[in-house]
Order: C-alpha cells, then sequence, then structure tokens
C-alpha cells in the first residue's frame, strides 16, 4: 500500500508524474476523482467495520494499464465489499465493441479501436438482511475512431439492493441522489432514475434488482467540463446516500427467517450481474481484464430455492412488489 | 401426480391419445423416452433418499405444449436434484433462432420457424461433497424451414463435477459412457468425450466446469433411427454411470473445509449456467419458457470469495489441474 499524502489506497496506475503531467486533462482528473472516491468510501466502511482493513491488491494489464482492488471480505459488518480502481487502455477487440456499443455508433477499422477507460467500482454486501447492499459505479472512456475522430462519454451510477424495504432509507437515498443531480440541471435525476429502474430489470424475472438510484451512460453533453462536474457531484453523494443506512441498521436484530429471504436475493443479484450486466460483460470479453476484480461484485454466499414464494401480506412480498413495479421516492 | 400404468411422473404432455397415435413418429417415441427416463431417474434417487418424495409440477407453455418438472430439494442425501421434461412447439422467435444455431444454418421467415423440441434435462446437486454433481439432457428438436422443408436432430450428454477427483469414480462414470456409445459407433465416445471438455469451458477461468463425459448437438446422421437408438442408449446409461457413485460417497464423512470448496465450485457451477450454457440462454429468451424448471439447475447455495486459491498439492489444487486440462480417462 501507502499511496502518499493524499491518501489514497494505492499508487496511481498512471503513476504520479504522468498523473501531475496530466493533472488539466480530463484523465489526470478523472483518475484523482476515481482514487479519492476509492479512498474515501473504503476508509468510511474500514471505519464502520471496527476499523477493519481492506485488503489492497494492484494488477497491471498486459494490454495496457491497471487497477487497485479493494476488498473487505468477511468482516464484522459487511460480508464482502468491494471497491475497484481501473484505467485501462489498448486496442478493443471486436467483441468487446458490441457490448459496449449501447446508443453510440463506433466507425472502428478491422474491428479495432484504440481506447482508455476508467472507472471505480463497487458492489458492498453487508451481513445483516437489514442493510441494503450498494453498487456505484462512475467511468470514463475515450475512443479513437479509425479517422482519427475521438470520441468521449462517461457513464455511471449509484443503485440500492435492500432485502427488506424500509420507505424512509428509499427516500434518504433517492432525496440524497436527487440533490446532487438537481445541482447540474432538475432534469437529470427524473431522467437517470428511470434509466436505473429500466437497466437494472432481471427480464426473466419481472422484477429489478433492487430499488434503483441514478443510471447514466454515453454522456457527453453539454460539455466536457460540465459532464465531469456532474460525475463528480455523483461521486460525492456516495457517502452520504449509504453509511447512514448502515449505522442506522447494522445493529439490528434478525431471524434466520430474514437472513434466508437475503440468500435468496442474493441469488437474483448473482442472475443480474451474470445474465444482464454491461460492465460484467464487457469486463469478461475483454481479453487481459481482472476477473478476480470484476466478480468481486458477486456476494459471499447466495441461494436459489425451487419455486419460493412469499406469503401475501408478508415483508418479502412488499419488497417484490416494489421490485416489480418500481416507486417515485422523493414526490 | 399419475402417470398411468407406465409409472411415469405425471400424464404426458402430448396426452395420452396424442402420443398413442404417434407412437411411431419420432416425435411420440422421444417423448416416450424422456418420460421413461424422467421416471427412471427419479425413482434410482427417491430409492437412495430414504424414499424422499419428489415434487411434480406440470405447466402449460401458452404459446404450445408444457412440461413435467420434479425436484427434491432439502433431502437427506440430495441438496437440489430436478428431472425436467418439456415438449414445446410454436414459432421460433429470431432471438431464440440466434441462441440455438450452432451449426446449422435455418432459412427463416420474417425471423419465424415452426418448431418443435422436447428433451428431458437434470441436475443433481447432493449435500456430501464427495458426492460428485451429475448433469445430464437429451433432447430431439424439428424445425420446419420457410420453403417447407423439415429439418430435425438429436442433442444431449452426460457430464459429472465432482468436488474432489477420485480417479476411480472418473473413470467408472467415462467408461459407461463410452460402453453405451461404443454399441453404436466406436469413433462416438472420443468425439463427444472432447466436445463435452470444449462446451463445458468457463472461459473466464480457464476451467472447465467438472471432469466431462460427452456432449453432442446436431445430430441428424446416419439416419433418424440409428441417432434414435443412439440416444436412448446414452440415457439408459444415466442410472449406472452416477448411481453407484453417489451410493459409495453418500455417508463419507466431510469436514467443514470440504463443504466449503464445495460451495466455491457450486459457484462456478453458477457461472458456466448463467453465462455460457446455451440451453439456460434459449430458455431465458424463450417467451413463454418456465424459469423455475431452467433455473432448477443452479444449486440450492453457493459462494464467490475473493481471490482464493487452494494451497499446492491439496485436494483442491488436484481437481483444479484436471479442470485446467481435461483427461483421458478410458486408455
Amino acid at each position: 500500500g501507502g499511496g502518499g499524502r493524499r491518501g489514497f489506497m494505492a499508487p496511481p496506475v498512471s503513476g504520479p508524474q504522468e498523473l501531475w503531467r496530466r493533472r488539466r486533462d480530463m484523465r489526470g482528473r478523472m483518475e484523482l476523482l476515481i482514487m479519492e472516491t476509492q479512498a474515501e468510501v473504503c476508509r468510511a466502511l474500514a471505519a464502520l467495520d471496527r476499523g477493519a482493513a481492506f485488503a489492497v491488491n494492484t494488477w497491471e494489464r498486459k494490454e495496457g494499464g491497471g487497477g487497485i482492488s479493494c476488498v473487505l471480505q468477511d468482516g464484522h459488518i459487511f460480508e464482502k465489499a468491494g471497491v475497484n480502481v481501473s484505467v485501462v487502455f489498448g486496442n478493443l477487440s471486436a467483441e468487446a465493441v458490441q457490448q459496449m456499443k449501447s446508443r453510440k455508433t463506433l466507425k472502428d477499422k478491422d474491428g479495432k479501436l484504440p481506447f482508455c477507460a476508467m472507472g471505480v467500482s463497487s458492489v458492498i454486501h453487508p451481513k445483516n438482511p437489514h442493510v441494503p447492499t450498494v453498487h456505484f459505479n462512475y467511468r470514463y472512456f475515450e475512443i479513437e475512431e479509425a479517422d482519427g475522430t475521438k470520441q468521449w462519454w462517461f457513464g455511471g451510477g449509484t443503485d440500492l439492493t435492500p432485502t427488506y424495504l424500509n420507505k424512509e432509507d428509499a427516500v434518504h437515498f433517492h432525496k440524497t441522489l436527487k440533490e446532487a443531480c438537481d445541482k447540474h440541471d432538475p432534469k437529470l435525476y427524473p431522467k437517470y432514475k428511470k434509466w436505473c429502474d429500466d437497466y437494472f430489470y432481471i427480464k426473466h424475472r419481472g422484477e429489478r434488482r433492487g430499488i434503483g438510484g441514478i443510471f447514466f451512460d454515453d454522456l457527453d453533453s453539454p460539455s466536457k467540463e460540465e459532464v465531469f462536474q456532474f460525475v463528480q457531484s455523483c461521486a460525492k453523494a456516495i457517502v452520504p446516500c449509504y453509511i447512514p443506512i448502515v449505522k442506522k441498521h447494522c445493529h439490528d436484530p434478525f431471524t434466520p427467517e430474514e437472513k434466508l429471504w437475503q440468500q435468496l436475493r442474493r441469488g437474483r443479484y448473482v442472475e443480474f450481474n451474470l445474465v444482464y450486466d454491461r460492465g460484467t460483460k464487457f469486463g469478461l470479453a475483454t481479453p487481459g481484464s481482472r476477473i478476480e476484480s470484476i466478480l468481486m461484485s458477486l456476494p459471499l454466499t447466495a441461494r436459489w430455492e425451487y419455486m419460493h414464494t412469499p406469503p401475501e401480506n408478508s415483508r418479502e412480498a412488499e419488497i417484490l412488489e416494489v421490485l416489480r413495479n418500481p416507486k417515485d421516492w422523493v414526490h
């Protein structure tokens, strides 16, 4: 470890000199933001978990770049908490280009595109079934097309997956995200809230993975500067969104039945991540990507029961209803 | 329940009259074979598990056909054992056509093809980490192309996923399959053994799911009759392949560490099934398919640990070596 005076979890992927040289470029500014976000979140989690230490692994990618994975496993409060930074560059394979095209059309040359992708991503699975799982991811892409045109865009989001519905928590989570968005444009929160509900949809179950949050991709307007400022606000909202909810519930008593329901919901989390998640598919299809960092998002344990249906009017049925029909939490 | 005098698990999907009418057609003969296979396997498993009863669910598919799912969950010996029969027909969606094309090129009309698909499929996850998981699937397809041409083919296979390597068991399993194949053509076993090793490959892990067995698809030669006879031999080999291994090990003592390794291997099983398995993808993409029957293949519980590496020369490392470099078990 030893990230120097800024208190990073490890020395930055680009190296201190290169990062200093790029400090006014978007690549440099974004790398600083993702490093700061990683350190801020890890410190907040470790402080809550009786000072439990994150295992820090740095890795290099043969094809260019690398990353820093911070994982706290089997802690007091957290079952598995991973916060990962990656800064990778090189040429995208045709398969990876396919996975990452969401709305953009990219002109590739023989199926290859020089690219740089960086981001911070995290999934935090607590032990107590009354503390929700959170996921966030903020990322920046640059791609050079065959004719030399440089395309860039940001993507990201923060979303919550509770085992049981707590309306107060849902409102706090969404309101905190809305405030971060509203500083930039009041149209953003409603748009990205809906995008989140649409994205985290487990089609074969007819359920969302959780109660949502915000999600956006391919963001390249109004300007690089303004999008970066927006992404920065979202990143700064992670801790105030989530940590108060953990503090509130981490000592709640729970029954074996509640733990079992959590395990079944963890199974759904695995289904979404392995069947639908674009980030996971992109990672698994990118040569030289670090599998352990990508699959860090999977819970420590999960369960699948054949034909499990919670009784009507139970707390399990209550959350299912919201996962089937997303709600507006802020009006 | 009540499958009549043949001792099926439930009345056949096509109904007794239609099945009688079709008794000389391949559709009728194959439906009988898959019904018999389901009943034979369920009876063998229930007898082992102190007479535990299978939950039998019949379901209909709005678009045509239906199925019979037999599941034994949380038994004495079996954690989750599912044996599923389905007989479905209708029009394939463009998405489903895409998933099922392996080597065949099909001429579709506006992306739609009238089809009939039937099969028996099963995954059996025992509790004891010294008893391997088994999977088998035998299926028959008929498809009508735009010009009225009828294509048909068989597919199938049986493969074993042990938590720990037992060479004697591996040899017994492969030899029993080889004998079933050799009755028809000595070239079949080596070809389908390799196909199995190639198919059950978890690319992102560089590991196979298990120690293989046989796997084949798009089988339409030398003749419909001969292929059916071969498939029948394979189906009849399931019980002699697997049941002796269960009997031998179901009372083996095991440690918590061995149970943990089993759970980690269950995690890999989930990864293969959700990320790569063509049957699962086909099922999830087919409108009106029964999700509970498709995802019956997932284990009751699974585990993912960040950067878990078994010590050198351990029994865990021994099985990993075989999963990375498949062996020839019969020579």
